[in-house]
């Protein structure tokens, strides 16, 4: 191992050997936290080439349980996003991908923090099991053609540990770090295709549009190594994704958008990912192609068909698509108005998220439970006109008293003369 | 803890309290060995300031036990040298600088490797104690001026448990932390002043010069930093030093050179050390007149006698100044003669100091015995002319059978046409 260490430190390229005997040793406990911590902080400091992660996130990945999804026929196409504030992406796109023709075997993940998590808000949705067994997630994938799961099994144990090292040792924001961290989970779904969303911005883990690049350039080179066809998109979030904030909501909007009555930056997002996918799953020759046949599964209805049959398949209560109050509803809408006339100017997108939280809606622990009907709606965003007394947003709560949650809404929801227009998608990244 | 590794590994200047809490926490055990390996490897990439540097040492020395010598009158003065093959200057050099008037409190430590230790050295001398109380020390730097001794008590604390995580994490050869782990150990002694040797070449622990300059420098701010005026000298390594190697042998040698028969390597590198100390003892105006005193310590045998005081003082039979036979004697002489005409140009310093190691002059591991009889005793040295069938060097061994010895000898001792000068003295470094 000292030679591991000593070949990273020196700025050296470690070969498949050493990174499988590191992740080896990590997985089997030989190698002690001071020597893995030591490597880390060599990293951080080094970096890895593009072969180093994939292979890093190759032996990662196979420290741990693997689908094998061979019994599916089709390019299965998945999804990953590093995390925002109201993105809700995923739902009403695997559908649309689905509806497609395209298999659509995505694992998720649960939110901390300022970020939801794609399980928490299916579970607002009464009955939903988001916990399959592999037996039972490969039939639905096969039968219906899309499934949301969480993890079964052991996923990356060799990530586990790292992971718990690197939040101990400040060697968290190391994109080798990062990127084998994230794949080594993700990959593990035994996808085909992957296509990434990067955020970037306030509420976004990586905040400067530099790192992200650099993290979607890792993520992609990563998955292509590993031979999973892969693209990265570099997203805006410097103010929440959609108009809606928090579980129930957040269920709400995506059946919206399934309805082609989504927001506009919402919709361009799945869009924008979905016609990645459908090429990639072979099934339109050009983007523009694949755009019109995401756009005919809403026109034709065969997009909202699908999430009704995921929700059946995985115990949800269906009548969820035409009456959204059968999932938990907040006993207070309280208004935050507008205190003068002006631009909406900034809506900082993570402390629009704490907010939520500190409602009830996210989870500042692992072990916190959720309070689905919580959240915020924005009536207004980035770049709207507003006059005094108009309603900025709405806070759904359950308790009537939200004067923390005000002021911090209002600190981060600012009126000005003139605002910046926020380009949605910063860039598209293919290699 | 998390904080003052993002401090650094960020490249900042760690303050002097994230440098105490550190420390503390290293030595009550509350920071876990990997979160000391993480800074340990930033430090290695992100270096330290010489005041960080100096805060680390003193943190490290207040960790454990420290002399005060504040019963003894006049300005101590000590002396440090980080290893060499045949380096036994600190034998003459406490002498002649004890004779000039001059206190030396001097703790020294063991070999390990192909390096030899003072202490081993003395103990070649039938009876000698290096172990004395801390009472015995000072009563005896008071009454005769010098002592050389093996340190008592808890010396550091901090320094054992960091320098066994560096030894295991690739962070040896970081300047910072070689430099902190030197002094948190030498300032313990209780000197006001300190002369240091830094030895560069074949058979230094800095092989390269450039490294020696900054570990000489390093070490010469964080002394002057915490109070104990010091300078350095870098010195050449390349070859042994001196002509002797072996603990038997290495007292002779020294007590040749307080007789005026030393090899002039070695009296330049005492005049050079020594003149220093005798300055920072304030018992010279200038290095010349320094000089002249401790030439005169030679001249008129009060170096000696001085020496032949300590024995005495220290358990040790005086005899020995007369009758180097007292000491353990090898059975075998064994000439190493040379195979052609020519002129020496390489002693490979580590590797004869191997060799010497190799006889059971030196050791492997820490608990390894040693056998004082043996040793090389160079006949010729870099840039002497050779006839064929002159002898090079003589092996003292105990076993008849030396041809391993006698192999790796040949292998690093070297016959050509043309030799480098080799200069002892490279710089001098007062900062």
């Amino acid at each position: 191992m000292l030679d591991v260490i000593d070949a990273k430190r020196n700025g050296g390229v470690l070969t498949d050997e050493q990174i499988q005997f590191f992740v080896d040793g990590v997985v089997d406990g030989s190698i002690p936290d001071y020597q893995i911590s030591a490597l880390l902080m060599a990293i951080y400091f080094q970096k890895m080439t593009a072969p180093e992660q994939t292979k890093l996130t190759m032996a990662m990945l196979e420290s741990g349980d693997q689908l094998d999804l061979s019994k599916i026929e089709g390019i299965k196409v998945d999804k990953h996003s590093t995390g925002g504030v109201g993105d809700k992406t995923s739902l009403p796109l695997a559908a649309m991908v689905a509806a497609v023709g395209i298999p659509v075997p995505m694992i998720s993940g649960r939110g901390l923090g300022h970020t939801g998590g794609t399980l928490d808000k299916l579970e607002a949705i009464p009955g939903f099991r988001v916990e399959l067994t592999e037996a039972e997630f490969i039939e639905q994938v096969k039968t219906i053609g899309l499934a949301i799961v969480s993890a079964t099994g052991q996923i990356a144990p060799a990530d586990a540990r790292i992971y718990g090292l690197r939040d101990v040792t400040d060697t968290v924001d190391s994109i080798p770090l990062i990127a084998s961290s994230i794949l080594s989970k993700k990959l593990a779904s035994g996808t085909d295709a992957l296509v990434i969303d990067v955020k970037t911005g306030s509420g976004a883990f990586m905040k400067a549009e530099e790192d992200a690049q650099k993290l979607a350039h890792a993520l992609v080179e990563i998955a292509n190594g590993a031979g999973v066809k892969s693209m990265a998109i570099i997203s805006d979030m410097n103010q929440p994704l959609g108009d809606k904030i928090g579980n129930s909501l957040e269920i709400e909007e995506s059946i919206d958008v399934l309805k082609g009555k989504g927001p506009a930056d919402l919709v361009e997002l799945i869009m924008t990912l979905g016609s990645q996918m459908v090429v990639l799953g072979n099934k339109a020759a050009n983007l523009d192609e694949a755009r019109q046949k995401l756009q005919a599964t809403i026109d034709d209805g065969s997009a909202l068909d699908k999430f009704k049959q995921m929700i059946a398949s995985q115990g949800g209560d269906t009548n969820v698509i035409d009456d959204y109050s059968i999932m938990p509803q907040a006993k207070y809408q309280i208004p935050i108005k507008a205190e003068s006339d002006g631009v909406v100017t900034q809506i900082t997108a993570d402390e629009i998220g704490v907010a939520s939280m500190l409602l009830g809606g996210g989870r500042a622990a692992k072990e916190d439970q959720l309070d689905y009907a919580v959240g915020i709606v924005l009536n207004h965003k980035v770049g709207d006109a507003v006059k005094k007394g108009d309603t900025l947003l709405t806070v759904y709560s359950n308790q009537e008293d939200i004067t923390k949650v005000e002021q911090l809404i209002r600190d981060n929801y600012l009126i000005g003369d003139h605002a910046e227009t926020l380009n949605l998608i910063h860039e598209i990244i293919t290699d």
